[in-house]
């Protein structure tokens, strides 16, 4: 395990641990600015010596631009598979980031609050993060990160379509803007299809928690504007900005029919939780996560004291199989894997 | 609810908090004889007179066998259902008693060792308990009783065939003995058919608690002779004594084996169903005698010490629904019944 991200692991306090508005539903944003350099072919067709010289521009254009203390910059070459997928279970780096083979690197903010893929599906993939509903700071510091690294790197732009991009997609702005959403109550109540609905009439994509086609883990949800090419930044933030309060919206009324309606099941469903999560021997990620789901819930309505939100948020995080075993030092297989779960989140619930 | 009953239900020592012989397996042993008074109809033929008469003739031999402080007798008429239930619930009458709707009466030892229906399927039906594998306490017991009420009592008796009773099958010694058995492990593993067969193989009956085609709650299971015609009693009770230690070997065999190969899958069961009995806020009989089942087991194997083995078998009584209606001191509801034995697993286990 690389000592960098050993560090990142054991810090207290992260952007999981942090509150950011309207947290009670939206559990973070993020802004990624897609960047290639002009005088290099996109990245499918880089030969070896292409990669290593943009890594190496940009850990150049790094140095004069960042504070050395401020971030530290990992050979993807130089780690371990566990290591990697720390980093993924981070939200650092990308799926694909982590299936990639050759050359590539990472810049990770000691802090979190942004990464810099070097040569993933784009040579740079800038990204910013905040907790709760924010886009504006992780627009900001991406915007920011942008303007400096092409004062020193000159940047694939075009006048017509904007910022060029491996992926026609994402062309123009080349800017992602996500949210990740916490909606237990519109799945509980069967109530989704509205705001999904909603969603991609303002053709936002949405996701399941951890890519694509995958089943929704936790009830969280990720919307992103699908395409960049012809549209203006303002134009995607104002898509998410109409969109996501409506969804806020629907998921709290959800909430709150759900506590006027049921409240006995409720608290059954969240006490349920609480009760396996405490005394389990053996948990799979997934019913660990559902269950931590209504406790999520249950801690911002108030229906339960016992585990504060910020501290849910966290165990979401140290729960994944990576996490788990920088905890234990070690691999761990299928069965370890399980009781360790199970054990350390007796641990920190008891 | 029937102020005399309603004491049976606030004792604290009962039969079902006590311990017996094999009493990680066998969890109690009953012997039932079937009696009817000579010179009246079976009971499908009895006048409303006769079945007055046998009551007030059986009520007046009871004052005069029995110390008038030991016991009550209730007439089924002055009873609401809840009532009746409540005794179901605790062994002291039958489904078939419950269900009746003529007179009838039955007699109840105070320390609930004995009880006898007056009128049930026969005139009498006299049942001893004791808990866990321990037939000969109970066989004395209704054997004295038999002897003492046959003096005040000419029963319907033929040369040749014996006593004389209603159903054909229990003509003879009209006893009906039965052990009430807990299988987690064996029903856990699949391992039961064995079991199963071996006491079929006895002309044994094998039935899942509360009654024939019932699901077996809690993983218990009766096992009593079908037939008394033509078999002495020695006959029935050696096997019992044959088979029951048969299978009770079969079970502990399997309980071992389920801690030696899948221990943390064991203690992972045991200790959810101690986290969901804790925490739930709604939860129905069938389930929590499921949980209940393992933390039993869990008990006598020493996998849980948290909750022991005799406050378990207290609990399976007490979260029966006329039991909860008589803590509750009125009826319920199914949602409230649902709440209030949710309530009281979390009170009793805190």
């Amino acid at each position: 395990m690389d000592a960098r991200i050993a560090q990142l692991v054991t810090n207290a306090d992260t952007r999981f641990s942090r509150r950011g508005p309207e947290s009670d539903v939206v559990f973070s944003s993020r802004v990624r600015l897609a960047r290639n350099l002009a005088g290099y072919p996109f990245v499918d067709r880089l030969s070896v010596f292409d990669r290593e010289k943009i890594v190496s521009t940009f850990t150049k254009a790094s140095a004069e631009l960042l504070d050395p203390d401020s971030y530290f910059l990992l050979n993807a070459s130089e780690l371990e598979q566990a290591d990697l997928l720390c980093l993924l279970e981070r939200q650092l780096v990308s799926r694909e980031f982590l299936d990639g083979e050759q050359e590539r690197a990472v810049l990770v903010e000691r802090a979190e609050n942004f990464s810099i893929m070097v040569i993933e599906e784009d040579h740079l993939r800038i990204q910013a993060l905040a907790a709760g509903f924010d886009l504006e700071t992780p627009w900001r510091r991406v915007n920011d990160l942008d303007n400096s690294y092409e004062e020193h790197l000159p940047f694939a732009f075009d006048e017509k379509h904007g910022y060029l991009t491996a992926c026609p997609t994402n062309v123009g702005t080349g800017a992602r803007l996500s949210v990740m959403l916490h909606l237990p109550a519109l799945i509980l109540t069967n109530e989704s299809e509205r705001a999904f609905r909603a969603i991609q009439k303002m053709k936002l994509e949405l996701r399941g928690l951890y890519g694509e086609g995958s089943k929704p883990l936790g009830d969280f949800y990720q919307v992103s504007n699908q395409a960049t090419l012809g549209m203006a930044e303002e134009e995607i933030l104002h898509h998410l900005l109409t969109v996501i309060p409506k969804v806020v919206e629907y998921e709290r009324k959800a909430r709150e029919r759900l506590v006027e309606k049921e409240e006995q099941q409720t608290l059954d469903r969240i006490y349920r939780g609480v009760g396996i999560l405490k005394s389990a021997r053996k948990i799979r990620a997934e019913e660990a996560m559902s269950h931590l789901s209504y406790l999520r819930m249950g801690a911002h309505l108030g229906l339960q004291q016992e585990v504060p939100a910020e501290k849910i948020d966290e165990l979401f995080l140290r729960i994944q199989p990576a996490h788990l075993e920088q905890a234990a030092g070690r691999p761990l297989d299928e069965d370890e894997a399980l009781a360790a779960r199970a054990e350390y989140l007796r641990r920190e619930l008891a």
